[in-house]
């Protein structure tokens, strides 16, 4: 889905910061960047931190005021690194994307970006319904500028998915009977090797289920400790191969 | 609150992302940075692009392997541009932040950043409990290293601004460097056993790995496994204490 989102960088110092702003747009699958007053652009900096986003820096458009910057848009709002005062609304940045892709809904939202060095200016804020708040160590609340991009970018993507199957799995989770067959097999070698207290085996034998119950074995995995421990198994050593004496160990397990 | 969370960047080349990584923690609250391997490192670059987290990148610590960078932590997580399997729990950034929260709270935590180009190899990926994916636009995921660092760093901070510790757990996690050791048993005993192929003990090796690095083993855990393996080794058997094998063998069929 694409969300009528524009990215307002307004008097961006150091071009290196517009072409990371690219790709960092990109990444979140959006691609409308606008640039007020850059100081130093075109550059080849920017090209070159755009990296696989230079076709999203080529198509930013650059102009010489915010009117221009914001034609169209139905909501505005401005990036803060600092809470200012009350008389913005103050989101955080997962407040600010849910808001955000509503108004998209109707009409194109800007999200303004201030200079790397004083942020967005009074009569810049003045132009926003709302502004974002990126929580931060009040110690050092100095993010990059493209850093601020891609936090942002990355809020408003994450609340615009929709839910995206996983991939098919190589192999099934192993069905319940399979587990009980393999804790049985567990616990007659930890019997037999005398680890395991016959008198009381409950205790470590419990903590091993929850153990693999936890993990949810596939069918693969399972095999293998099944492998394994026919492996290691004291009586079977010189005898049958162990998948086959499993298989044919009716009589073993009915003991 | 401050959360024992470490960043770790494995061969990272570019020393601009260093620094940029060392700013991104920063902003976040956070200030362990550890670097594996750095292909261009102390660089004029990496101070440049720290701003104000010089002190961060001066901390940083440089080490020759991921044994020495995940000493001590209970809980690996890597990052992954792409998704890679369902042989790992893999979480988005939230849900990252979340368990890794929870897990701080009795053991260090490592957020592992693969290389620029190919991400994290596999061998790098054997030592996670879970990888976390950075749900990003599937025709360009690319994101760029330390905006990746930001976009995590971020997450925790979000996430331990409302942190609520839970109730104290009976076990610690094992750490990093005891499961190691538990991995050399048990491959020592699987080719003791003639169970792994000596020629190749690896593809089985990285499936057992994953499978418990999945399950998050818990030191009293660990410590079954442990004393179960040492109890089915070969080489062990005669010393295992002969009461006991008596009895364990009289009650057999109690299983």
């Amino acid at each position: 889905m694409t969300f009528p989102i524009r990215f307002v960088l307004c008097e961006t110092s150091h071009p290196g910061n517009i072409g990371a702003a690219a790709r960092a747009l990109k990444t979140m699958g959006f691609s409308e960047l606008v640039l007020v007053n850059p100081l130093d652009y075109p550059s080849a900096e920017a090209v070159a931190r755009a990296a696989g986003a230079t076709d999203v820096l080529a198509n930013a458009r650059v102009v010489a005021s915010l009117d221009e910057a914001l034609e169209g848009c139905g909501m505005v709002v401005g990036t803060s690194a600092r809470r200012r005062s009350l008389q913005w609304p103050e989101l955080n940045p997962r407040e600010c994307a849910a808001e955000a892709l509503l108004a998209a809904e109707t009409q194109p939202v800007a999200v303004l970006f201030g200079t790397e060095r004083a942020g967005l200016q009074n009569e810049q804020m003045d132009r926003c319904n709302a502004l974002v708040y990126i929580p931060a160590n009040p110690a050092y609340s100095s993010l990059n500028l493209s850093a601020a991009v891609q936090l942002i970018a990355y809020e408003l993507h994450f609340a615009g998915l929709n839910f995206e199957p996983p991939p098919e799995p190589e192999y099934s989770l192993a069905t319940a009977e399979k587990m009980e067959l393999f804790y049985e097999h567990l616990q007659r070698i930890m019997l037999s090797t005398g680890f395991l207290n016959p008198d009381n085996p409950r205790n470590v034998m419990r903590k091993l289920r929850r153990l693999f119950n936890r993990a949810r074995l596939d069918e693969h995995e399972l095999q293998i400790l099944r492998g394994l421990l026919a492996a290691v198994e004291p009586d079977a050593k010189r005898a049958v191969r162990p998948a086959r004496r499993e298989r044919s160990g009716g009589s073993d397990q009915a003991s």
